[in-house]
């Protein structure tokens, strides 16, 4: 008996853990004024088809006919294509339209470390803004989650669409760039050495030598947009960027004409995050896409957004220290027996009614045996009761800190100072 | 564009209340000492097959061919299957595993209110004990979610597989009761006309009566518990409830020898809960199953647990309004410019890092029009600045106890005020 390939169980520590980092994404999303949604994580494929260019629609999405109802069904693939959808099922919404989204996602990846068929994306969105407000929020909000997990060693790497369409369309003369934006966009796995032999197959050498030029350049924000704007004409997404730049500030960001990001429904500005420790993958990416709830609606709404990877942010944060697994128990208290079960219970009973988490013998363990129970479950505090505590209405308490005999009145008071010290 | 049939999205106003439920049962599920485990929402259909019984397996489990690995799949039927899985391939787990689950589960069923092909479910099973003390145990939890929720008229029905085989076998001669199971089972949705209809083809007349009469006894918990040992022999059900009654209390508890659940995995107690209004199925229910496990494992490990509806705790909660739908928002703050953008994005800034929950403008809209999109999300606090408030470092504050001005530096602490208020 198996997992799925690709796919994971969680036991309670690596719980403990996740549950602590969405948590913290998700309060940070409300602070900037984002609602949760939720959609199923079961859509009808043709709600999924032609969305993500070829490789995903043939090779990554699961898609299966349901014999049940004697549909073509698929599993998400994003939370972005779904909260499309959504949006064009609410025409009345009021926009600004914020929400945030934190939910499983299917990708028939070939399984292999921070890759997973089945894994976690956090995404906040703004639908109903076509202004460079709406993506400089974006920005500032990502930013402010890498940092409230203590990353101080990373990159926000920012480009336009347009910028991209204008350089290879304007600049090179390349009439259908999304080919050139696949292979430009493995940059970073396999490097400029294999990208370039890839680009030879589809261009000239000396457009490849002039695009290497332009995509590796190591010039200032401003002055990486001022360029393009003369040079390609790029006028509309230079102008964006500059914009978001001077509202979300420069810090982290760094413009990088070489960022194209995989997915086809992006029209104009596009991120990505990267830490410098570990070496892996984009932590956060996202992008605006003005057309995509047009595809559903009829009508175009403008919309921005981005996604968190929860799974490389848990990876980077554990390699460099910044995540710990030492949890194994949300339990505080646990109470043993000796010979005096009902008494054990009634003082369980009052600690889970004071708030505590607790846990009492449901094994008929001798009371040794119960103590070695918690002790391997890290419970930082255990109470024991006998017939003696029973009739002197007392109990005695364990913790790292020392062994003390309490009355039960007293109890309370005692296990809020050891448990929150 | 529609949403897969039975399945549903929801919006943040739906999300908010979901998400108070779930954070609430959560915390109950800690204080009792359980901790959370994840699993994938996909299974191999192997995992599935030959567990819950013959109309799940053909008409209910959504399963299907992955063209991709080349395997067939499912999606989840409920969250103990998975649970004996996990605990299957995780042999040196410490005992007694105390899990809780939320999640997502999937069956083919036709959609009608409160039911759904994509729903909740909220789980708590303590593995590794064959003891009453562990049934209590889940009696005890579900009877305090459904207190802390506010209800106060309903009741939990209690039974055990074993008292029913006594009475099926010993007492009626019948073999294999499980067709008679599942016909009893659907007493609550039918009445006992039809039931009594189905059970005549099953069995002779007199049989049917003497069933009627077993069943639908009116007497007291021990009193029933007694008379069930003695005339059918049954001592090991009667004995292990009597104990389960005396650790747990009676309150809101009934022996009721009708009560079967639908599965076929159970083995011992079995329970389910019932509210007197709204008229609705059981809102939570579960039970001893000694046997799952060692399916997986080759090695018996008992188990018992119960599982919260979570879909049916809503509609009974809104239904006699212990739940409203009154919150659009977690948003607390809205920041309005009056032409005074980058104050308006400093004070935002300023909110935020205090902790409030804070939009701004992203709309490029004029004043009145930022304050009409925050009155209709009946976000709570209105922070109004324009150049004069820039000018002199203050704010203007609108809420429903009235409209005052304050210096930047008093902001947090009037907001505070309202806020908490």
């Amino acid at each position: 008996m198996r997992v799925v390939k690709g796919m994971r169980d969680f036991p309670p520590e690596v719980m403990i853990l996740r549950k602590k980092i969405f948590e913290k994404v998700e309060k940070i999303f409300q602070k900037f004024g984002f609602d949760p949604i939720e959609t199923p994580v079961v859509e009808y494929w043709e709600t999924l088809a032609g969305k993500y260019g070829e490789e995903a629609e043939n090779k990554l999405i699961y898609k299966f006919y349901d014999e049940l109802s004697k549909e073509m069904l698929a599993l998400r693939y994003d939370l972005t294509v779904p909260l499309a959808r959504f949006i064009a099922l609410n025409k009345g919404i009021v926009l600004p339209f914020k929400r945030y989204h934190i939910g499983r996602v299917y990708r028939h990846e070939n399984p292999q470390k921070g890759r997973y068929r089945e894994f976690w994306q956090c995404d906040a969105d703004i639908v109903g803004s076509p202004y460079p407000e709406a993506d400089a929020e974006i920005i500032d909000l990502f930013r402010e989650i890498m940092l409230s997990f203590g990353f101080s060693d990373f990159v926000i790497r920012l480009n336009d669409r347009r910028i991209l369409a204008a350089i290879f369309e304007k600049g090179l003369g390349i009439k259908d760039p999304l080919p050139v934006y696949r292979i430009i966009d493995r940059l970073d796995k396999v490097g400029w050495g294999e990208v370039e032999r890839s680009l030879r197959v589809l261009l000239p050498i000396d457009k490849v030598e002039k695009l290497k030029a332009i995509l590796t350049t190591s010039k200032e924000n401003f002055e990486v947009l001022w360029e393009v704007e003369q040079e390609f004409d790029a006028k509309e997404g230079a102008k964006h960027l500059q914009e978001v730049l001077e509202i979300a500030g420069e810090k982290f960001v760094r413009v990088d004409l070489s960022l194209v990001r995989g997915l086809d429904y992006y029209t104009g500005p596009i991120f990505e995050i990267f830490v410098k420790e570990p070496r892996i993958g984009a932590l956060a990416g996202g992008g605006r896409y003005d057309k995509l709830i047009g595809l559903y609606s009829g009508i175009d709404l403008p919309a921005t957004g981005g996604s968190l990877g929860v799974e490389r942010l848990i990876d980077a944060g554990l390699a460099i220290g910044l995540f710990k697994l030492d949890k194994l128990t949300y339990t505080q208290v646990f109470v043993a027996s000796i010979e005096a079960d009902d008494y054990a219970r009634k003082v369980a009973k009052k600690l889970r009614d004071a708030g505590f988490n607790v846990q009492i013998d449901v094994m008929r363990r001798p009371w040794r045996k119960q103590i070695e129970y918690a002790r391997k479950k890290k419970i930082p505090v255990i109470v024991i009761v006998g017939k003696k505590e029973k009739q002197s209405k007392t109990a005695v308490v364990l913790h790292e800190k020392g062994r003390i005999e309490v009355t039960l009145d007293q109890l309370e008071e005692e296990l809020k100072r050891f448990i929150s010290g």
